[in-house]
């Protein structure tokens, strides 16, 4: 093997680097001012000492950056380093035959064995000699004048070889060139905070009309601004705003039968009035929608977009592009199936056309058409059932003009498509939390998907509900499966949403027993909503997203921690900053039906709360405040009015000491 | 990224390899005859069918073989097929569309639903054609007629469609040119069986004498052969068998002056006499030392040497090649040290000399020398102080013409250098075995050896004891601490040798309290040996590698499986053949000084056991037959005269229905 890889006679040797995502083939992903710690294997053969160092750079830039690694145990290196611009950098390791360190350490034990160190010393002065020959200016000058102090061969010889100075400068000037450079550069894309922290919310803009039976239009969306500011969200994703298809049209609860009126699926993009790049003039026009988001922005509101590449039949591109469909053999295109199922209001574009090229530029220019427009947040509609290797492209090729882009991927798929479209380049994924109900499944994904190398390009945003899912358990558990799901999406993901105002009126009413699709789906037909109703979780939900705002542990996953509770219907976990000084401990009832109880264990030094003294926990949703003493305290959880505690631990509780006079 | 693979626009993914060893940098080892059994994740966009094949082929050739892989679940798939010969083998993974198989498995849908298929059948005909137009001869017959068949739109051509052999011709002449093909050729180094399973016995040829106050030659090592072919064993290693230097000659128990007479350490290579291609003359010469590798071969028994890369300030490279050395300021040589210990009685080799490609090559030609003397087996010492890039060099190039040659590492170093030296080319390594006394570090260090991917590249060879090592616990454990180890050794490691006949005679005086180092080493003395010792433990090493022999679960490590036994004291084990045929169940007290008990726990029907019928345990060591039954079972051990049963487990024990008569 060794003559394959030009390493013959490198004798220090570089492995196990984490992160690092299938052989370095896909770059882990952080955002801007988030540390990267690196890690890796170095050593070499014998007794002789080695010193690494991590070197990082943006990738347009030609220089690296450098930090020295330390020694943890067991041949293991680390050092860290920030980020600090959006857009992608490369990481990669260094290491060489300290020859000096080694000299110094050995020098240390000969005196310690009081040998005599004559001969030693020259040794010394020569590896000095040679640092001092790479080196120039002043530290060529420092090395030079060390030198000659060491062959003086008095204590102060000895004294001047194993100075700190001397240390250092011989570190810089090591002959590092000797050494082994690890053979991957490894990559990372950095984002903006928003592609790691964010609330989101979904909702129909046809259906934001205010009198009876109109559609609603960008207009319309404004007026509803101060109501989803009022929530607390960040981000407002808005279905597909194209013109809509009228061949095969869907009708209510997706009959395939469409009455007159029936308004269509948003996803059935594309009729003679344009397509990808057009606006459905029920909505409005493009200023009416610039407007829209510029208003959002004054709520500090972004506008995401829906990327949903498929066609309805009559999309221009069914004319002009017949060549990116596949033809069945009586000369018709391809409908969308899932034997026996078949969309017929659906054309998927044909990712194996001859014309490929052509088909990946222009779905490419769509996305940037949407960029150059504002938009800088995309939920991308099943991108699994388009080519792989097509959004590995097309993403890069995006965010290398615009690092800002965030893409969110819609792919409810099977587990490894659903990571390979995260390592491919998607910003967030949807993801199974929907079906994670019971403690043990939600514990086991969380940790999977917090607590292993997955955390390193996978970021999971949260969505109890969808348009096209409506769980088992929402059907059956009612308003208290609507807040505890509330509450498990908003503190276990540092992104989260919810589509509404289905959701936070606790909309559960499903097409048929056993399925996931809401009856009266707001997908085919258009709703009135009124967003003032008294039984409303609006409360809750603008309570949770100022919680976020307010505590930096809920901004990111990976400290979170799940706890002992004495009763499988009660979870509790704790997210915290790095320096403890923020600890948010969740608490919720996940059984919708009766109350629960159960002792919950916390390893007190862990957070930061001295275990000899009481300290507080303040629930930050009722405002209620509990003195807690020792890591087992008894909590107790109703369904209603709300199944769950989300505590911030003030960790000491004031006493007499407190007061000025005392002591 | 795309940009830089090649792969755009494929739109089958394969990834998640396993046997894959440091991202392909490293091959994986096997034996003639075993299976390597290889998984992936394949997937692809969408809801399209894949098929995969793994392919392999000896290195050399360029023809590869392919095998269809199977679904697991999870998107993975796997496929195995066996190593036939010596030499390096290669295997990767190829990935297509299946686009047959998905409109069968379609077509089968849109039946069941009642669904017309008039087109359908045109489309899959189209297939067909296709298929037909890559096929040649017969097979391209066979294809256009069912193409002609499908496009009649019967009953008939359903039947067609849906034929084992339409399917079967269709996979053959898929269009697999549009698959992906794995980015890395894997590796698979395939060496003889000796490589997995052997028993080793090391002696000092010098202390084989049978006359009093001689030296012991290769004539007295031919006469002990009957008592090491009578121990069993099937490897007898001896130290070098090189001249020996004078200058700094080590005297008895290490002291740093020898005495007139003293014979010094047979790993300080090189006189006047000769080097490392040289035969001790109080030995024999090369002639002798074939005449007994001849007499050896005759035994069963193969001799291995020892390959230790260092000099005597005597040896003939010192003066001949100056340059391969590290020279002092005084102008002396460098001799070994380990600060503040020295070795002044060897010099180590500089591999950092500019000369080290001659370097190179001349201990290259040392292996070769032996190799082309008969000797295949090299048991290396230190190699982790000596260049790891050398013999990453040195064994693939001796491998490369000399496929049966193993090399066992003596790397008693730390952990990721001593599993990097098994990487880059070592046949097997001693290990941490002699150290891993209780229960829970055995089970711990033989799960991370059996059971992770460890066990790909690292085939252990253990040694209760080594002319370097006396363990602590055989000097305070005494005979039953003898007893123990080597039941632990050969039932636990497919190889494993011991240095005797200090082991089995028991000897276990330390230089010092605390020193693992034997008093009046062999190291620095000739010994005499009575090996007609009637106290000795030679009848239980014989009765061992008799079972070894004749059970071949004890051929491998990889299906060890450990058991509960209530007792941390009291260590259980199986070894099965993969047919269950032979399972071995060892029970091991590892308490010295006291009788202990406990109840074994064993998954019966993992072991093939029916386990509402009694079973027989068979006792290989006593022959004692025990009536079992249920998976909980008494044991109770003795430290004398026998802390250990090695189990035959026989599946069924006879009844009244065995009779000819019954029933």
């Amino acid at each position: 093997m060794a003559e394959q890889t030009g390493k013959i006679n490198k004798r220090v040797v570089i492995e196990g680097v984490t992160p690092e995502i299938d052989s370095g083939r896909y770059p882990i992903k952080r955002v801007v001012g988030e540390k990267v710690v690196v890690e890796a294997d170095v050593f070499t053969d014998g007794h002789e000492a080695v010193s690494c160092e991590l070197r990082f750079r943006q990738k347009e830039s030609q220089t690296w950056t450098a930090v020295p690694m330390q020694a943890l145990v067991n041949d293991r290196w680390t050092a860290e380093f920030t980020v600090t611009e959006m857009g992608q950098y490369r990481y990669t390791i260094h290491a060489w035959l300290d020859h000096f360190k080694f000299w110094a350490q050995s020098l240390v034990k000969r005196l310690d064995a009081a040998q005599d160190v004559g001969i030693e010393l020259v040794i010394g002065a020569n590896l000095v000699g040679e640092a001092a020959a790479r080196a120039e200016g002043s530290d060529a000058e420092r090395l030079a004048l060390y030198r000659r102090v060491m062959e003086g061969g008095t204590a102060e010889s000895i004294q001047a070889a194993l100075s700190e100075e001397l240390a250092l400068l011989m570190y810089r000037y090591s002959d590092k060139d000797s050494g082994t450079i690890y053979d991957k550069d490894l990559g990372i894309t950095v984002d903006r905070e928003r592609a790691r922290y964010g609330a989101w919310y979904e909702f129909f803009p046809r259906s934001c009309w205010t009198q009876d039976c109109t559609h609603g239009t960008f207009a319309d969306c404004e007026a509803r601004l101060p109501y989803v500011a009022g929530l607390g969200f960040n981000v407002l994703y808005l279905p597909p705003i194209h013109p809509i298809g009228h061949n095969h049209r869907k009708g209510k609860n997706n009959s395939t039968v469409a009455r007159e009126g029936d308004v269509g699926s948003p996803w059935a993009i594309g009729s003679e009035l344009g397509g990808h790049k057009s606006i459905s003039p029920d909505l409005g026009t493009l200023d009416d929608f610039k407007r829209f988001m510029r208003q959002a922005a004054e709520f500090d509101i972004e506008i995401a977009l829906d990327i949903a590449f498929q066609c309805s039949p009559d999309h221009p591109y069914v004319k002009e592009h017949p060549e990116w469909f596949r033809s069945r053999p009586d000369g018709t295109i391809q409908y969308a199936e899932n034997p026996p199922k078949k969309y017929e209001d659906i054309y998927p574009f044909d990712f194996d056309t001859p014309h490929w090229r052509e088909l990946w530029d222009e779905l490419r220019s769509v996305i940037e058409y949407w960029v150059e427009q504002g938009v800088k947040i995309f939920r991308v509609d099943n991108p699994h059932t388009k080519s792989l290797r097509f959004w590995e492209w097309a993403i890069s090729n995006i965010k290398e003009k615009y690092p800002e882009t965030i893409f969110l991927a819609e792919a409810f798929t099977r587990p490894k498509v659903m990571y390979f479209l995260a390592k491919i380049g998607f910003t967030q994924s949807y993801n199974y939390f929907a079906w994670r109900n019971t403690r043990y499944e939600l514990m086991e994904y969380f940790t999977e998907l917090t607590k292993t190398e997955v955390r390193e390009f996978f970021r999971p945003n949260l969505w109890p509900n969808t348009p096209d899912i409506l769980t088992e358990l929402l059907q059956v558990g009612g308003r208290p499966a609507f807040t505890t799901r509330l509450v498990l999406a908003a503190t276990l993901g540092a992104s989260y949403g919810i589509y509404g105002p289905a959701y936070e009126q606790c909309v559960n009413e499903p097409m048929a027993p056993g399925k996931e699709e809401y009856l009266n789906s707001e997908k085919y037909e258009i709703k009135h909503w009124d967003v003032t109703r008294p039984d409303s979780l609006a409360w809750l939900v603008s309570r949770l997203n100022s919680i976020r705002r307010e505590n930096m542990a809920l901004h990111s996953n990976e400290s979170v921690r799940f706890y002992q509770t004495g009763n499988d219907a009660i979870i509790a976990y704790s997210k915290t900053t790095e320096d403890l000084s923020n600890v948010i401990l969740t608490v919720v009832n996940l059984d919708p039906d009766h109350m629960q109880s159960g002792v919950l264990e916390l390893p007190l030094e862990e957070l930061g709360i001295d275990p000899v003294q009481p300290y507080q926990v303040h629930d930050l949703l009722t405002d209620n405040r509990y003195i807690w003493s020792g890591s087992h305290n008894y909590v107790e959880l109703n369904p209603n009015p709300l199944p769950a505690h989300v505590f911030r631990v003030r960790k000491r509780v004031r006493s007499e000491q407190d007061f000025d006079y005392y002591g």
